[in-house]
């Protein structure tokens, strides 16, 4: 049997942390973090081992080291800070320190009054043997070094640093065991983290009710979703709607020549993925629509709906991209039995497949050169996988900054699986957790690894598609309960306002998720000035989002015990800041609650003994603060109280008692 | 950018079961199991899958396909049998079914009252276009169905099963997604699952005390450890033992020229690891001992100690395998500042090294060939991990058959390292476990994957080099405490004896874990019918490892709640056999301790209703049956009993009640 040389390296890597998928796919991280990466390293016998980190930026470039130190039981740990947005990669590599084993050896014979003479004579060896690997200046200092080892007895060249520095420098790495692949981290800004979102359809926010509106009009009113104090304002496609097949108010199958018919119709004569709808306005319209979003302090997000209207232009100049009938005519999205003959969907199979992919790439440049910085992707589980990963990729390689949420509220493999292939930000399930126990197995599963490692799960308490029944039948209570449970626990969250703020709770028909008059087929009156409007609270939850460190960050929610089988109860705890929120919501809409909320306290590193002040924040003016005895408190919350946010305060034993004396 | 064609595969697999490190080890597994594979399988769409599990025995052959079934939310299972011992690999490969999803849609549209035409038409030239994958006689076949599709108007011939099997007899798999690299799963016979060990040292085994017995007198005196139960004969070193540096009792520094020195200290100018020791016998008497031990259905097991005395024959034949001085001496194995001079190493990273490795193949290759399918191999962790990994993938190449225990008491990670790379099964931490919670952790750890998909434990309450410490203080209470926690919990379990059923507890010294008059370096004379010897209780022992099913098959312990600090409870339930064990350890020698213990009933399926009656098998002529109420009992062990083993046998509640009408 052939022995090949490879079988010479000694140290082998085990269980590296960080990773997704042995390295298949990336680490997601945030710019500005510094990421720990463990490993198992291990060797035969017990010599000494160089561990080290090498880490780079892109594909190409120098690997930048850093020492790798044990923490005990052969776990071995280096961090590394990532300063920029895009792709990093890290290896782990490592290998005998023969010089090191030399040293420590060294020593004990020392102590032990060994005589030194031929172990000297070895160091000095291999001291001798580094210097082909050093400049010809650092050779000289080496072969000196190499000398004075000879009869170093005192031991004060051998452990000279310079020297154990200059070996390192110059060691032989040939047999350096290599982790293999590189495990890659994507880094996005902190955007990707922590945002909230506000869905509004355009069209409906003018001065004059029931009239298409423009971009210059939601320009103008823009500050009140500034006001409201989300990072995102998403619109539902801008395109050219199509008119074929157009839909009528309540998804119904003939239009008036009124009717404005859904944005997801997208394509007509007007234009396709790079035009806008022309009751919009026109590009210096979306412009300035996108210069005012920004100096609010808003990004604006767009929907990147691959399906087209039958009028779309590619349906005539690229007819290979769509799926034809023997008869000639074209075939509409169906699952059958049921027909959506206003789309026509793309064959992402089609023979013409690589320039229909590159088309989209395109649209998305498109935009992304225009300013659109975040997409909202509508079905992403209906285009095949290989398709995503290789769009974002290529979106990513020159644009980093550009953060994708995707729609995949679909079955959880699914979700999971457009996540790692590079999707930022993922709808999830929440919308359909209502009890105590899922609620807590789900907040738990999205934020603990190994789906936190890829996955930021973005919370929506409704969307035009889902008025979810708890909303239907729970009235304020609920919508303040469902807020509360989205904003608070995960970094993402997001509405489609202003019905959420209006609570608007009225379903197409009983059992249905729709709404009734769904604004996604029609034009509708909002009054933003209500004053049974949530958005003061709203506004209130996304400042205590961005002033309270443990949200701001993104701390994952840990959940607490409390005894009411309607209360559910968790804590954010900051560790850098020591900013530390308790969370408790009311499930049941209609009646009081009342338990007893037993903290975690060595999780919080708190002691019985501490005396712990708790403020609600979510009182209107700023509540009185509560002393909690030892970690354990009664809290009562109802219908006329749904939900509250105390931030504790701890006061140490030990300085009570200073305080005492 | 260049868009490659297998971006066009659909499907995806994900979290691939069972693996280890994505299939970078084998998974390990046992003759006649049944191997459940599990995957994520996921498309895009709403398309019908295919999923297949292909299987083969070795590197060449067919691979065999079994279908994969759905178990929901993504997740695809299929079985296969092992019916041959050594390397299985699997395989999961998924595509879209593009047949099954038209007859499905096919359904639809028909119970919808839809037109068929169309869609018939296509079905159609489906079938037409699979025929170029067909047998001429199979495509005439499939061509008159295509014909029949097109006015099939009831569905039958599309929903005719013989269509669906021709479709997936010659559909197009060049879209397949197939799993790679492909898993491997070793299968080793069923002693690597379940064994118990008896080492002893031949040359204490003759009939006069002092004088140094051969193998003739071992197999003479064989019937004891048959008796005991055991499977497996263990012997130390068989080969010649050196002079130089030869130790004296205690591992004294100086050897008379009586003294015989350690077996460990291997090689002389009789020979080295391919001879036999001259006082031991020839190799005709040790072929007699082999098969006297598979007479009486022990296996005989030898030490595979890498390591060579002085005196060796390949210091003299090989010096390139040695490490030298300057000055021309030999360096002997240290440990700075400690020094063996009757060891010299190998050098496994030597330049010849290539020579070295197969040599030690050839010696393994030797004993296999005289009938030795087991090795206790000393120290591997002082080699390096790709020796081994090539060596035992060498020889199980051609002898699957062969077991090797890896003495890794070393460091865990360097121990579950070497199981990865191919040791069957692996000496424990279990001889430092003592306390309650260590102990439990420590069984749960070993026997749950990840860890128990790779390794297989070993637990050993003594070995030559270990006395622990309980058992120099703890006496008779806790020599049996022990060997039940040993036996009674993992598959495979040894005691080096006789030391141990006589309970030999004096140490070297205080403090010291080394035997005083060590059996490494004088002969020893035992007592083998020494009444106080546990010889009768390991005879049950091991009685019971046969006879009850939950223990033969090596059913992972499962914890158990007894509410007494020095009670450790746990049961081993056959869910095949309904056979149900409850073991109760005391851990304390000196004192009694009675505890509640409270089943976990829902997990041993058990309904609070139904009636309990153990009885416990330690019991010397079988103890009276105890009836436990609810799953809770009262245990009391001490220093008189200090371990029982319940055999629970349940009437279910129904039952109980058909008995009172």
């Amino acid at each position: 049997m052939e022995l090949p040389h490879h079988l010479q390296r000694r140290v082998f890597i085990d269980r590296v942390s960080p990773e997704v998928d042995c390295g298949r796919f990336a680490v997601k991280r945030i710019l500005s973090e510094t990421i720990d990466v463990e490993a198992d390293i291990v060797c035969d016998g017990h010599d000494e081992l160089e561990c080290r980190l090498l880490v780079r930026h892109g594909s190409f470039g120098q690997w930048q080291a850093f020492p790798m130190t044990c923490q005990g039981n052969d776990r071995w740990l280096a961090s590394f800070p990532v300063d920029r947005t895009g792709c990093w990669h890290y290896v782990v590599a490592a290998r005998v320190d023969t010089f090191a084993t030399w040293r420590r050896d060294l020593r004990k014979r020392h102590d032990a009054g060994e005589n030194l003479t031929a172990e000297l004579a070895a160091g000095s060896d291999l001291v001798r043997e580094a210097t082909h690997r050093a400049s010809p200046t650092i050779a000289v200092e080496m072969n000196i070094l190499a000398t004075q080892l000879l009869t170093d007895t005192t031991l004060a060249v051998a452990e000279n640093p310079r020297l154990q520095e200059l070996m390192t420098l110059h060691a032989d790495r040939r047999d350096e065991t290599k982790l293999d692949p590189p495990r890659p981290v994507w880094v996005d800004r902190s955007l990707a983290r922590a945002s909230s979102w506000y869905e509004l359809f355009p069209r409906s926010w003018g001065r004059q009710p029931g009239r298409h509106a423009t971009f210059r009009e939601v320009a103008d009113r823009l500050d009140y979703v500034q006001q409201l104090g989300f990072d995102i304002v998403y619109l539902p496609p801008i395109h050219p709607i199509g008119l074929s097949f157009r839909k009528g108010p309540n998804n119904s199958l003939t239009a008036s020549p009124t009717d404005v018919g859904s944005p997801w119709a997208i394509g007509s004569s007007d234009g396709g993925h790079t035009a806008i709808h022309p009751q919009l306005g026109s590009f210096e319209d979306f412009e300035f629509l996108r210069a005012r979003a920004e100096s609010l302090g808003l990004e604006l997000a767009l929907d990147l709906a691959l399906q087209c209207s039958p009028d779309h232009p590619w349906v005539r100049e690229h007819p290979e991209w769509f799926r034809w009938r023997s008869d000639g005519t074209i075939r509409y999205a169906e699952n059958p039995p049921k027909k959506y003959q206003d789309i026509v969907p793309l064959d992402f199979g089609c023979d013409a497949w690589r320039s229909l992919w590159q088309a989209i790439e395109e649209v998305v440049r498109f935009w992304v050169d225009r300013g659109v910085k975040v997409f909202r992707v509508d079905n992403p589980h209906t285009k095949p996988f290989a398709f995503w990963e290789w769009l974002l990729s290529s979106i990513h390689r020159t644009h980093p900054e550009v953060l994708f949420l995707s729609e995949a509220f679909t079955r959880p493999k699914v979700m999971y699986r457009l996540a790692k292939l590079g999707f930022t930000q993922s709808y999830t399930y929440f919308t359909w957790r209502v009890e105590k126990e899922e609620l807590a197995a789900y907040f738990e599963e999205v934020t603990q690894p190994p789906v936190a490692d890829y996955f930021r799960p973005n919370f929506w308490p409704n969307t035009p598609d889902i008025l979810h029944g708890t909303l239907q039948e729970g009235g304020r209570p609920m919508f303040i309960s469902r807020l509360v449970l989205a904003s608070m626990s995960v970094g993402n969250w997001g509405i489609y306002g202003p019905a959420f703020e209006l609570q608007d709770a009225e379903p197409f028909e009983p059992g249905s998720e729709e709404y009734r008059n769904s604004e996604k087929y029609e034009i509708k009156t909002w009054r933003l000035d209500d004053p049974e409007s949530l958005a003061p609270l709203i506004q209130q939850i996304n400042r205590l989002r961005r002033d309270e460190p443990a949200l701001a960050t993104a701390a994952p929610p840990q959940m607490e015990l409390i005894d009411h089988p309607q209360l559910l109860a968790w804590s954010k705890h900051d560790p850098e800041s020591g900013n530390l929120l308790v969370i408790v919501v009311c499930l049941q809409p209609n009646d009081d609650a009342s338990g007893t909320l037993a903290l975690d306290l060595e999780r919080l590193g708190l002691s019985p003994d501490d005396t712990i002040t708790a403020r609600n924040l979510l009182g209107s003016t700023g509540s009185t603060a509560e002393d909690w005895p030892l970690g354990e408190a009664c809290i009562n919350l109802g219908p006329k109280q749904p939900a509250a946010i105390y931030r504790l305060t701890v006061t140490a034993a030990e300085d009570q008692e200073l305080g005492c004396s």
